[in-house]
């Protein structure tokens, strides 16, 4: 197969040059392309649809712990970005800025939205009284801007669509409780939906969201073993209550001050998938977001019958999955490598000699593993592998990550192990953030996050060789 | 129930100050809030389940109709915009200017989309070679910006949220296919879950968007006689694609320039349900877009039993249709009330005498008819509930649309008509701008559409005199 050959050839190896080949996945699987604004991407149809994927099933894990959805303005008046101190020096640096509306200049700039904390905030000052109208549980999808100087398709973007869950609570234990279980609907997301493993934890200080008392992170592994920080929640304590004056009278009519969240989600998920799953051939999708979860490729299609056979099954199977029938001209050699190519979890191919057994081929995107399969329990065949392709995935992922995970006591073993073989590294901390900085400038590795499953892997801090307080998950990060 | 006309009479009867009262609707009915961004508005829990309610359905028939959705940039460079001139006149003057990122002046200046067609024609240059490719059929959800000097809460905000089609053809028929296709899916979407009538047809010269060769419309009569164009569809013929050089090679290996179409529905929408269905009362949703089409109101909910057979009420009836209880301590008055404005079609209740007789009260919002009805057949009588006033409140707009349309001769009629019965008026016109102008600038009723239906009223045209060549369907409008 001549043509298969061309089409897999033209993908960088991922061993030689791991960001090439991304950029050759995103590329050739038609997920975006490059548009004409600077760090900004388009997002094309098949792209779209994972992301359509992940949306809905996002979004009906918000709904069922009790959140609803709104929509506030993508402009933020300069005045209103300055309320929360800490905030504003954190997004101010790095936002668009809207200075003439029309032919006339703005007798106040207005920023791009980099974030809405401040905009949710001027909103629940208005429609929070009293502890009745408590807890506010919103949430908004929607784009965001945050002006950065190298950009990277997913991961790294000027402009980003993503989710922000805002919410206000009547106490701080409230507050906490919300900033946890969104951490774990987001832990869930990934391991159910994804197939992607997470690391659950807290950052440390110098990691926080701008603004907040605690951040809580989600961190997945990539291939090349470095980490992706995937999700994050954040507990603003009374904060952004006290710079906006978000009052409520309790029971005992007394006023009081609301304790406020936030936590996001963003297309960045989409290149987490790619470089988590991704191998040689391009994307491997879990089911869970595969846009098509089947495709069917007629053999010998001009044969009388195939197509009307292909088209019979695709009418069957469309009750159990996502199925879709290439009746195009390319031979089915490109079709093959094409949905290689994007990750399509099953393929199903259907020939004259296999209409005569009543069978078919199901070849594996995840193992490449072909089998013949009768025709008469298809639904079923195809439910139970897709799922099965789905758990494998994950099983895979996390073994992966598991064998990426290192252990360092010192900071010559850290060292070596971040430079020889890339991938996690649990090492003790002392909590000190001139540890954190010397760390970081020496190494160029991050404290990813200080997990909530502790383990006392030696009991010193490998920077500084003071008593270790935490064990904290280091790495290189995108 | 003092409560209870207490909170109706706040609200400002429509007959008396229909602006004041479509104000009060908006904001009491808890669909938007202002916001601290002039001319930008914050959607709000129910005024959103209602766009998401929209969103899906008009994305499903998007689909069906063959088309994906795709995400591009919000942000336009300068020179982009410039490449179709008409377009850039049209959209120039009411745009937003990014001019810095971060702390750094741009060296080029980006607008913030008013509309997409020049990025999508710049994404279709670089994906559109061969006949093969053909055709596009994309669309995008997003918010757009331009910048009004009066706002109004869906209506006309400076930001508001839309889903833009943009579509490219081989050929010249197939693009005007699209745009009536795509005209006919926006009027069917009106008819049956908006329970709106529509009048189809095409715009003037004068009205028609800017770079488009035609512009087709869907043009909807609200309660006090205005118009409210509700829907628009473009076919741009190939003069974009001359403007940014998009061309594929046809069947016969020759070059040839597409043609394209756009077409867009804008959250004015939800403006249009507000002020087609809603009376004195407040809201009156279609039950097709309405976020709860059933709200359970037990009655002295505190005795025994009660609330029990309100929860498993719900849980029957969610099989059906989207069901609430509303179990706080307000009074079923309060809650009568506050239903009424939100216009949930079906108020149900329950009280103690019911369970005992296993029947419960049906109350429609759109009659304010009540009946007793056995709880036996309850999912049955709902269903069936809800279709009926889903028929009704189309019918019911339908007959005033039709009694609030009028046919003028001349110019006298048309302004006593305007101006004392406001409505549609069907007069001739010659097809000169002069005359469109003239009649603008005189009553400040606007061409709505040249109807697919075409009457002949009289023979010549109301301003000039002279041969008329169209029946126009003429108004003031939103």
């Amino acid at each position: 197969m001549a043509n298969d050959k061309k089409f897999v050839e033209s993908i960088t190896d991922m061993e030689k040059d791991f960001p090439q080949w991304y950029t050759d996945v995103v590329k050739k699987a038609d997920l975006v392309d490059y548009s004409s604004v600077k760090g900004c991407m388009i997002i094309r149809p098949y792209g779209y649809a994972i992301w359509e994927l992940i949306q809905k099933q996002l979004d009906t894990m918000f709904k069922e712990t009790g959140h609803e959805n709104v929509y506030m303005p993508m402009f933020i008046p300069e005045s209103l970005l300055q309320k929360e101190k800490d905030h504003v020096e954190g997004f101010a640096p790095e936002v668009a800025w809207v200075t003439h509306g029309g032919e006339n200049k703005l007798q106040e700039r207005l920023c791009v939205r980099p974030t809405s904390e401040t905009l949710f905030c001027d909103h629940y000052k208005n429609v929070i009284q009293s502890y009745r109208d408590l807890p506010k549980l919103y949430n908004q999808w929607c784009s965001v801007c945050r002006w950065e100087k190298t950009t990277r398709p997913f991961l790294r973007t000027t402009e980003f669509l993503w989710q922000e869950g805002h919410t206000a609570h009547a106490t701080a234990e409230e507050a906490e409780e919300e900033t946890i279980k969104m951490l774990n609907v987001y832990s869930d997301f990934c391991h159910n939906c994804l197939a992607i493993p997470v690391i659950k934890g807290q950052k440390t200080e110098k990691e926080r969201f701008a603004g907040a008392k605690a951040t809580y992170t989600i961190e997945s592994l990539m291939h090349d073993g470095k980490a992706l920080q995937s999700g994050t929640s954040h507990n603003f304590g009374d904060g952004f209550a006290h710079a906006f004056g978000i009052q409520y009278t309790d029971k005992n009519n007394e006023l009081k001050y609301v304790h406020q969240t936030s936590w996001g989600m963003t297309t960045r998920l989409i290149g987490a998938v790619i470089m988590v799953h991704g191998d040689n051939s391009g994307l491997v999708l879990p089911p869970a977001v595969a846009p098509i979860q089947t495709i069917i490729v007629p053999i010998m299609q001009k044969k009388e019958g195939v197509l009307d056979k292909a088209y019979e099954l695709q009418e069957r199977l469309s009750k159990v999955a996502r199925v879709k029938v290439d009746a195009s001209d390319k031979t089915p050699g490109w079709k093959f490598s094409e949905y290689e190519m994007k990750g399509v979890p099953v393929r199903l191919e259907i020939g004259p000699k296999d209409i005569e057994k009543n069978q078919c081929v199901l070849a594996r995107r995840d193992t490449g593993e072909k089998v013949f399969v009768s025709l008469d329990n298809l639904e079923e065949e195809i439910t139970n592998l897709l799922n099965d392709i789905q758990a494998n995935l994950l099983k895979k992922a996390t073994e992966r990550r598991d064998n990426k995970t290192y252990i360092a006591t010192n900071m010559d073993e850290f060292e070596k192990t971040l430079n020889e073989t890339p991938g996690f590294i649990k090492a003790m901390w002392c909590g000190d953030r001139a540890c954190e900085d010397a760390i970081k400038e020496k190494t160029s590795a991050t404290s990813r996050c200080i997990p909530f499953v502790q383990e006392e892997v030696s009991d010193t801090c490998i920077c500084c060789g003071k008593k270790a307080k935490h064990m904290v998950y280091w790495g290189r990060a995108y």
